[in-house]
């Protein structure tokens, strides 16, 4: 088993490749966060616990892999169980979270040095990284530098974005969420301008998050079933806007239904590829509007035609949104964290737990190993056949697809009217080096 | 009982003013609309079955008063009982509402004229508004005008508003459910934003409601319990804004806990009592930013400090979020809108059922009856000892006055993933004018 391999540089090591001496592992969180990235922790560190011959300790990484660099170490096993379970109820990332990307071998050689320095100082034989797209890169850069620096390392990556554009698996923890999140509140502010339409407010626009992939936005379809039910209108970054033709629609749903409710993605572009919230767009007052899609949006529709409007910017308040957390999300996120342990104790290198939907009508999911090498800096954006003709819907397709990901309230439990997330105490791992290095 | 006594003028009841004939009701929604104040139509729907020797019908405007003058009344009797249940899950207002305040008689006697004539064609003895501010006013005034006009109505006005403002009720139904939103989504984003803070977003804004009242800002304040948790700045539009002292605090907040959450209300204004969302206030980009104080907050910090900062507006989000609705809050708006059948009934005219905090160490409230006299056009701000001496924080005396109005989770029931709010049928009463009316 490739995990239980290891070379005369690991101390204390010698000799026994044949059979398993227990090795501590890391664990980092990278990225932007989401409301289930500490469910997929509980599990790495849970299952971590059951494989006491494969792995002594989990060590995460203070703010990600600059806890590794810095030797900034958080003790897991120094948490109470109950704190781990309860992270499975917590947003956010509970150990830290970093944007960091690990530059190539010959660009920064110095970095996996250090990384290999610390991970020696502290017996590491598991890397396990979770994160996005930039994450699975950085964890497929470790597994493959481990051995060209003499120093082996079982890389598993976590899979984890609200974007939800990683390949290979149906769906990315943390989207699910966001995704209920965004349906939900489409679904309920729908009904408050609906209300209001008679006398004030016609045309409600939510923007949110996804700046590349339109799945964030294709969620917020989920809120309406039939024709002409809100969305009226969802803009994707997969979609060059089309001002006229978005007028026209906008236009006829309120002359039609008496209003017009718009979900916008972040990332909605014109044909020459900029971001309308970076076109210096005017609002309604002939101001320059900048940092947030939403007003642009809602200002072009007050311009053009006239009508009174509201928006919205979800911005955390959707990525953090645990309070209303798919059970899905929260049972998948689970389950990458705990496969990624079972993987690597059964020596899969360089691969990352993927969620396999299974065939059938009804909604049911395995996990598979998927190499790192095929995920890694790939995309996955919304297919052209789960969009409408017009550009401004979702497909049956769509909704078979992402129904199933928003089902079931994971409801966290509540003290005094408010959710009891946790803390960690994060005691930090003693540190082994004399050495430092600078981020 | 005033609401037994009837004129000439009222066709069938000649004669018959010592015994309760049973009239009709006519119910309205007004102004912004909330998570709740269906589950007050439900309260007053509910109750009037019960007191059929009073009340015959209960007729709702459809948009409101607008319902009224345009003899747009909906029949509530051929809504399912089970709807009518329903209502008590479901945001938004499931009637139509109306921003449109009903001028003094003597601006517009052809709208309290246009009133009597509907209410007379369809024999309703009994007004049920309900709003906020404005629409007690509007109560008031058809109850002075029923009688000078010679058709005397029962008027109780329900109390809601999400904006807490309204005198002599401890809370106001509506407010307890954003308030519980607005705390758990700070409370949520605030562990997005720790997670973040080391390498990316050291500051996020949450912009929310209140344009002259801070109540719902206050409620962001719940998101913490110790000193230094988020939110460390919370801005209100009862404290006029100190730029130096608001950025020594940001600064203080992430040197001390590396990261800073604000939450800030629309209504914030400089000294001079400009609003800071109107003030022309250049984002970090040297762009005018307008129609929303948050991003003019985020860019003000990233212009004086040069922290990274996210920000979101909640907008109607915050109001339609019934999906996390205080039990209290739920209780409440039904409680209301039951007491006010049960007033009116009583021969109570020109009064709204108040919340009243019972003594005690226990949260316990009752309903009174108190004169929509004393409640019209009063406004209630956050009183300065519910905020901290600083200006950016609550005293614990405010915590131990808004903590009891967001106990308990409300849930709706789900299906699919997404809860499952009820619309009404809607079917129009058979109108009995021939004359129209041009609102």
């Amino acid at each position: 088993m490739k995990t239980t391999a290891r070379k005369k540089t690991v101390k204390r090591a010698a000799g026994a490749a044949a059979k398993p001496r227990p090795r501590n592992a890391f664990y980092a969180q990278s990225g932007g966060v989401t409301a289930v990235i500490n469910a997929s922790a509980a599990g790495v560190i849970e299952a971590a616990r059951k494989f006491p011959k494969h792995i002594g300790k989990v060590y995460a990484g203070r703010h990600g892999i600059i806890g590794a660099l810095t030797e900034d170490l958080i003790d897991t096993s120094a948490e109470d169980p109950a704190t781990i379970r309860a992270l499975r109820h917590t947003p956010a990332g509970a150990f830290g979270s970093a944007r960091f990307k690990l530059k190539g071998l010959e660009q920064n050689r110095a970095e996996y040095e250090r990384l290999i320095e610390v991970f020696k100082a502290h017996d590491i034989g598991y890397f396990f990284y979770n994160g996005g797209n930039d994450s699975m890169d950085t964890a497929l850069k470790v597994s493959q530098i481990g051995e060209a620096l003499g120093y082996p390392v079982t890389c598993v990556g976590v899979p984890k974005t609200v974007d939800n554009d990683l390949p290979l698996t149906d769906c990315c923890p943390g989207f699910g969420s966001v995704a209920k999140y965004i349906a939900v509140s489409t679904r309920e502010a729908a009904l408050d301008v609906a209300s209001m339409a008679r006398t004030s407010t016609k045309v409600f626009v939510l923007e949110v998050m996804g700046r590349h992939a339109g799945w964030i936005a294709a969620a917020g379809g989920l809120a309406g079933r039939k024709a002409d039910d809100a969305p009226q209108v969802i803009l994707f970054p997969e979609i060059a806007f089309d001002k006229p033709a978005f007028l026209a629609k906008v236009k006829q749903s309120v002359e039609r239904n008496g209003y017009c409710v718009i979900v916008v993605s972040e990332g909605t572009r014109y044909p020459d590829g900029r971001f309308l919230a970076e076109a210096g767009t005017k609002d309604a007052f002939g101001h320059t509007q900048l940092g947030g899609v939403g007003p642009v949006i809602a200002g072009m529709v007050k311009e053009e035609l006239g009508y009174k409007y509201h928006w919205a910017v979800a911005d955390y308040l959707q990525r953090a949104a645990r309070h209303i957390a798919s059970q899905v999300d929260v049972d998948q996120a689970y389950a990458v964290g705990k496969a990624a342990v079972e993987f690597a104790v059964k020596g899969h290198n360089a691969v990352m737990p993927a969620i396999i939907r299974q065939p059938g009508k009804a909604y049911r999911w395995k996990i598979e190993a998927v190499p790192l090498a095929e995920v890694a800096n790939v995309e996955k954006t919304v297919p052209r056949h789960f969009i409408t003709a017009d550009g401004f819907g979702i497909t049956a397709a769509c909704r078979r697809y992402l129904e199933p990901l928003i089902a079931g309230e994971a409801y966290p439990p509540y003290v005094d009217g408010l959710p009891d997330y946790v803390r960690i105490k994060g005691k930090a791992v003693k540190r082994k080096l004399k050495t430092t290095y600078k981020v």
